[in-house]
C-alpha cells in the first residue's frame, strides 16, 4: 500500500524550527511544504514510539497556522485532550524528545505544564479547554493584559457538559477568547448526540458553497453568521450558513466552517479573528483525522491510538497475549448474562471500543447506549433505566468515572438503584500517565453508603462478578478491574454467583496474612511463596468486596497472625482504610496485630510500564515481600537480605 | 400589607383531592379553584414549617395542569431539584403530612422514591431530570410500554453540563420525552449566562405576541418553531418565535413560550403534546416564581427557601444568633485578605447568597464571578485563573463539589495549581436531608496527592484559614466549615497564617486522646471535661489537616496516650481513615495504643436538626463520652454509668 506522504528523512525547513520564532521567519508559501515535513516526520515518530497518531495527523497545518498568526507562548493556546499534541510539542523545542514520548521519562502523550511555557495547560480527559481559557482571558482583563488566548476543542468534546457549561459562561462575560472547534466528524468513535447533527449539517452548508466561486459565495447566500469585523474582506475564507448555530444562541460569534487543510483559508481567518478583538468566537474547523496517511484515513478507529507500526503498510505490531484482556473477558461475560436475561442493557461514554460494549452491541444493538462524552449523564441515564426495572451496566473507565461522582452519590446511592458499574483501566495505565491512572474509585466508592464495591483479582472473578452484579437488584454494585491481559486462569464458561460481602482464602499460612482487593493477588501469591521459603508461613485471602467488608475473613485473619498486611492497586483512603477504620471500630485493632497498608504511592505517578510502575511502588512481589519483612521487623530482613546474598 | 391570595382555610374543592385520580374528576373551569386554594394551603404549611415556598408558588397551575392532563403516577413526572415539589405533593397522598415538610420524620422537602410512587425519581441537586426521564423512557420502549414520561425542569438548571448533555442525547436518540422548561427568569439567584439571554429572547417573543389577536398571531409572524401536529389547531396556546432555538438544534421540537398561570395555556398544549406521542418535545413555559403571594413575588431571593413567616405581613421569624454565621465569616474574611491582595478573586456556582460571595461581591464586582449551576466549570475556570497567576477562591457547598470530582483531580491536583476551595454546608446540614449533607469531601480530597486539607474548628480558625489559604501558591488547598453559626469565639481582625499541615493541642491530658478534625472541637472539649470529672485524664487537639497530617503531634499522642479517638463530621474513609493508614504505615499502630474513629455513620440519613443527627451518630460531647469509656472496656462503662446514675 503506497501512502500520499513520503516518509521524508530530509527535512530542510523543520530542521531550521526549533521553536515557533523561527517558524514565523518562514513565508506563507513555504507553511505547505513544512506541512509535509512535520506529518512525515510524526509518522515516523509513533511509527517507533507508538501513540496518538490520528488526532496530531488532522491538526497538522492547524497547528502550524496558530503558530504562525499566534505570538505563543504569550499567547495562550490549550489542547484540548492533548492527544492531538505531538505536531504542537514537535515546534515548540521538543522534536528529538518526541522519540520517546509516552515512554518513561519521555515527554508525555498530553499537553503539560511542567514540561514547557508552550503547554499552557495540560488535559488527558477531554472537554475543560474552554473553561481553562475563559479563567486565563478573565484573569489577562483583570490584569490588563492584551494576549490571545486559543482553546481547540473536538466536536467530540464538545458533547460534555462542562464545554457547554463553559461557552453559557463564555457568552455571557463576553470577555475575547477564541475557540477553535476541530470538526474532524470523529472522537474516539463516531460520535453520537444531536450536537453531531447540527454540526454535519453545518458543515454540509460549507460543501455547498465550494462549489460556487468566490463571487457567488458572497452574493449569492445570506451571510447572517459572518461577523462585521470580517465582513466584505478581500481574502476571506470563512463562508455562510444556512441558518444561525448553536455557538450564536449562547453568545459566540461564529466564523466558519473552513478547511483545516488549507492554509488559504485558515491563516486570513485566524489572522482576522486575531485582530477582530471583540468577544468570545468559535472558528469551525473541518478536519480529517489521519489526514494525509492513508491508513489512518481509512480506519480513523485503529488508528487513534496505536502501538508500533509499518509505515509502509500500516501494519501494527501485535504481541500475542497468554490470556484475554480483561474488557474482553468483561464484555464477553456480559453478552452471556444478556442473553439470559433481557432486563439487562449497556451503557458507555464515547467508548464503546475501549470498554469492549462495541462487541456487547453487535450482538444486543437495541440494548446498547453510547451517549457521547458525557460521563454524568450516562449514570443518571443508567439511574433512570435502573428505576424503570431494567438492570444498566455502566461501563467506564476509572479515572472518567470521577466526573460523574455527583451522579453516582446523588442518583444512585442514595436512591439505592441497581446500577452496575463496570470500572475497566483500574489501577495503573502505563504510557498514558497520571491523567488516566485509575486511582480513585476504591476511595470515592466506598464511602457511600449501601454501595457494593467489588474487585476482580482474576479474569476468572471478573466473570464471577459480572454475573454477581447482574444478580444483585438491592443496590448499586460496583466492580473494578485492571488494564490489559488476565493472568492466564481458566475462564468457566458462566461465571458463579458469590456471596455479597464475601471474599475467600487462597492460601493458607499462620505467621503473615495478606488481604488482596482486585488485581495484585497475583504477586501476593508469588511473594507468599518467596515468604515461605525464608521461613515466613503465610496466609493469602483475596477480599473481593472493599464494601461490604468480610469482617469475619478478616477477623481470622488478625486473630490468627502477626500480621496483616492490606493490598491493593489504588490510592490511600481506599480498601485499606475502611479494613483499618473497621477493626478498629470492633476493637480488633486492639490485639497486637501488626498492620500494614500497601497502595499506590501519595503522588501523581508519571508515565512508564506499568510494570515498572508497579516495581517502583512496592507493589510487585518483591515489594510485598519488602514490606513484610520490614514489617516484622530490622532483624528479619537482615536474615533475608543475607539468605538472598548467599543465593 | 395585602396578598392578592385570601388565605383560606376554607379549601372545598381541595378537600376532595386525596389523589390525582379526585382531581381528574373535576371540570376544566374548576381548576382555577383549586390552584387558589392549593395556593392558599402551600402558604399556610410553609408559613408555620419553613421551607422551600417560592418555587412551590410558580408551578400551582403547572402542577395542577400536569396531574389532569397525565395519567400519573403510570406516567412519570420527574420534578428537577424538587424543591417545588410541594404542590404535587400535597396533591399526591401527602397534604397532611406536609405540615410536618422537612422536620425529623417529616416528608423530605424534595421528591423522594420512597415516600411516594408519584415521586418516581428523586432530587436535591439540579439539572438531573432529563437524563433519568431519558433512561425511563428508553425502559419504557424497550419493554414496550405506552406511558408518558415528562421531567419538569428550571431555566437555571439548564445551565448545568449534565442538562445538554442529556438533550443532546434524547435529540439523538429520539425517544418520546417531555421536557418542561419552567422558565421563571431565577433559580436561587438571578441567573446569569448566555441561555438566559436566548430565553428571554423567546419570552420576548411571547409578550409580542400577546397584544396582537389570535388570528394575526397565526397569520402575522412566521410559525418555524410550531410542530405540524399542532399547527392549525383551533385551540393553540402555543406561540411562535422569531427564528429557531437552541432546542431544535439539539433535535428537540419546541413548543412555547406559554403562560404557566393559565390553565387555557397549559390544558390545550400539554393535551395536544401528550397525543402527538413523537420524539423529544420541549415545552417553554413562563412562570412567576413565588406567584400569588406579593412578598415573594417581590423578593424571590429572599423566599426561595423561608424560616417560619406571617403571612399577612411577609416577616420571617429570625433566631437571634449568639455568634455570626461561618458563611458569613468566611466572606469577611475574604474581604479583608482581598483588600490587602488584589489577585484575590472569588467563584461561585449560582450560590452568591448561600457562600457570602454576594458580600464579597458588593466590595469587589469586578473580581466576583457566579458562573450558573456549573460546578464542574467552576473548578477548571478557576484553574485557568490560577494558571495566570491570580488566587482564586472556588466556594461551592461540600455537597454541589462532588460535581466537580475530575476537575478538582484532572485540572487542578495534578498541574498543582493554587485553587482555594471554601467548602461550606461541610458535616450535617439538617431539613435538606441526605441529599445536601456534606458527607465526602473529606475522603474525596484527601485521597488526592499534593492537595492541601483543612477544617474549621471555630470562626477564629475560619479566619486564620482564610488567610493561610490566601497565602498558599504551592498547590490547591481546601477548608471545609459547617452550616449554621460559629461558636462563638472572638474572632481576629485579620487571621494569622497556619503552618501547613501543623494541628495544635487544645487541651492537656495523659490517658486518653482526642484528635478532632473540624466542627466537632466544641463538643470534644465538653466530653473531655466531662471524662475529667470521671477520672479519665483527657487530651484535645484540633488537627486543623487532614492533608498533610501532622504525624509528630500524632505520634506524640499515640505515645503517650492509652486510647487515640479521631473525630471528624465526614464519612468514614475520610481523616481518620488517614491518619490509622499513617501511623500504621509508620509502625506507631504496633505499639499497644487503641484507636477508634468516630464519623458520620456509614447511611444515608433523613432530615432532622443538625442536633438530632449529632447526637443520633454519636458525634456530640456525650456520644464522645460514650465511645471513649465503652473503647476503654465494660469495667470503666460500668463504674461511670453507675456514677452516672447516682448524679
Amino acid at each position: 500500500m503506497t501512502t500520499p506522504t513520503t516518509i521524508a528523512k530530509y527535512t530542510p525547513l523543520l530542521d531550521k524550527i526549533r521553536f515557533p520564532t523561527d517558524l514565523r521567519l518562514l513565508k506563507e508559501d513555504e507553511l505547505r511544504s513544512v506541512a509535509s515535513e512535520l506529518r512525515a516526520d510524526l509518522l515516523d515518530i509513533v511509527s517507533k514510539t507508538g501513540g496518538h497518531l490520528g488526532a496530531g495527523l488532522g491538526v497538522v497545518e492547524l497547528t502550524i497556522a496558530l503558530h504562525y498568526v499566534f505570538d505563543t507562548p504569550r499567547d495562550k493556546l490549550i489542547w484540548d485532550v492533548g492527544h492531538q499534541s505531538y505536531p504542537h510539542k514537535i515546534l515548540t523545542g521538543r522534536r528529538e524528545r518526541m522519540r520517546t514520548v509516552r515512554l518513561e521519562g519521555g515527554p508525555s502523550g498530553f499537553a503539560k505544564r511542567s514540561e514547557s511555557d508552550y503547554d499552557c495547560f495540560g488535559a488527558g480527559h477531554s472537554s475543560t479547554s474552554i473553561s481553562a481559557g475563559l479563567g486565563m482571558a478573565v484573569a489577562r482583563d483583570l490584569v490588563g493584559g492584551n494576549n490571545n488566548v486559543v482553546a481547540v476543542i473536538g466536536d467530540g468534546a464538545m458533547s460534555a457538559g462542562m464545554a457547554f457549561e463553559a461557552m453559557n459562561n463564555a457568552g455571557a462575560l463576553n470577555s475575547r477568547l477564541i475557540v477553535i472547534l476541530n470538526d474532524n466528524d470523529m472522537s474516539i468513535s463516531p460520535p453520537t448526540g444531536a450536537l453531531r447533527n447540527h454540526l454535519a449539517q453545518l458543515a454540509a452548508a460549507k460543501a455547498d458553497v465550494r462549489v460556487t466561486s468566490p463571487k457567488d459565495r458572497r452574493d449569492g447566500l445570506t451571510m447572517n453568521a459572518a461577523p462585521d469585523s470580517l465582513r466584505g474582506s478581500a481574502d476571506q475564507a470563512y463562508t455562510c450558513v444556512p441558518d444561525s448555530t448553536l455557538f450564536e444562541k449562547l453568545g459566540f460569534r461564529y466564523v466558519g466552517p473552513i478547511d483545516g487543510h488549507s492554509f488559504n483559508e485558515l491563516l486570513p481567518t485566524l489572522k482576522q479573528v486575531r485582530d477582530a478583538r471583540d468577544g468570545p468566537v468559535l472558528i469551525h474547523v473541518l478536519t480529517e483525522k489521519g489526514k494525509g496517511y492513508r491508513p489512518a484515513e481509512l480506519s480513523p478507529d485503529k488508528f487513534h491510538g496505536v502501538s508500533k507500526f509499518d509505515v509502509e503498510t500500516g501494519e501494527q505490531a501485535k504481541s500475542k497475549p497468554n490470556a484475554p484482556s480483561y474488557t474482553e473477558v468483561f464484555a464477553k461475560s456480559l453478552i452471556i448474562e444478556a442473553h439470559k436475561d433481557e432486563r439487562i442493557v449497556a451503557v458507555n461514554a464515547a467508548m464503546p471500543n475501549g470498554t469492549g460494549l462495541d462487541l456487547f452491541g453487535e450482538v444486543f444493538p437495541a440494548r446498547t447506549f453510547d451517549v457521547g462524552i458525557a460521563e454524568q449523564h450516562a449514570v443518571t441515564f443508567s439511574a433512570g433505566l435502573a428505576a424503570e426495572g431494567l438492570r444498566p451496566f455502566c461501563a467506564i473507565y476509572s479515572t472518567f468515572l470521577q466526573r460523574a461522582y455527583d451522579q453516582i452519590v446523588h442518583d444512585v446511592a442514595i436512591q439505592r438503584l441497581p446500577v452496575r458499574f463496570a470500572i475497566d483501566r483500574a489501577g495503573f495505565v502505563g504510557p498514558d500517565g497520571p491523567t488516566h491512572a485509575g486511582s480513585f474509585d476504591t476511595v470515592f466508592l466506598s464511602a457511600l453508603p449501601d454501595m457494593v464495591v467489588m474487585a476482580a483479582s482474576d479474569e476468572a472473578e471478573l466473570r464471577h462478578m459480572v454475573r454477581t452484579a447482574a444478580d444483585y437488584d438491592a443496590g448499586p454494585i460496583s466492580f473494578r478491574y485492571p488494564r490489559g491481559n488476565g493472568v492466564g486462569v481458566e475462564v468457566p464458561d458462566r461465571g458463579e454467583l458469590i456471596p455479597i460481602g464475601k471474599g475467600r482464602v487462597v492460601r493458607e499460612g499462620n505467621s503473615v496474612a495478606i488481604l488482596s482487593f482486585g488485581s495484585r493477588l497475583h504477586d501476593a501469591l508469588l511473594a507468599a511463596a518467596e515468604l515461605d521459603e525464608l521461613g515466613v508461613s503465610t496466609t493469602v485471602a483475596d477480599a473481593r468486596f472493599a464494601k461490604p467488608l468480610d469482617m469475619d475473613l478478616v477477623s481470622q485473619l488478625a486473630y490468627s497472625h502477626q500480621l496483616l498486611v492490606l493490598l491493593e492497586e489504588g490510592a490511600r483512603g481506599g480498601f485499606g482504610a475502611h479494613v483499618l477504620e473497621s477493626i478498629a471500630r470492633s476493637g480488633l485493632l486492639d490485639r497486637k496485630v501488626r498492620v500494614r497498608c500497601l497502595t499506590m504511592p501519595d503522588r501523581f505517578v508519571a508515565q512508564a510500564t506499568p510494570d515498572v510502575l508497579l516495581r517502583s511502588s512496592g507493589l510487585d512481589n518483591s515489594g510485598i515481600v519488602d514490606a513484610v519483612l520490614e514489617a516484622l521487623g530490622r532483624d528479619a530482613v537482615g536474615a533475608w537480605r543475607q539468605r538472598r546474598a548467599h543465593q
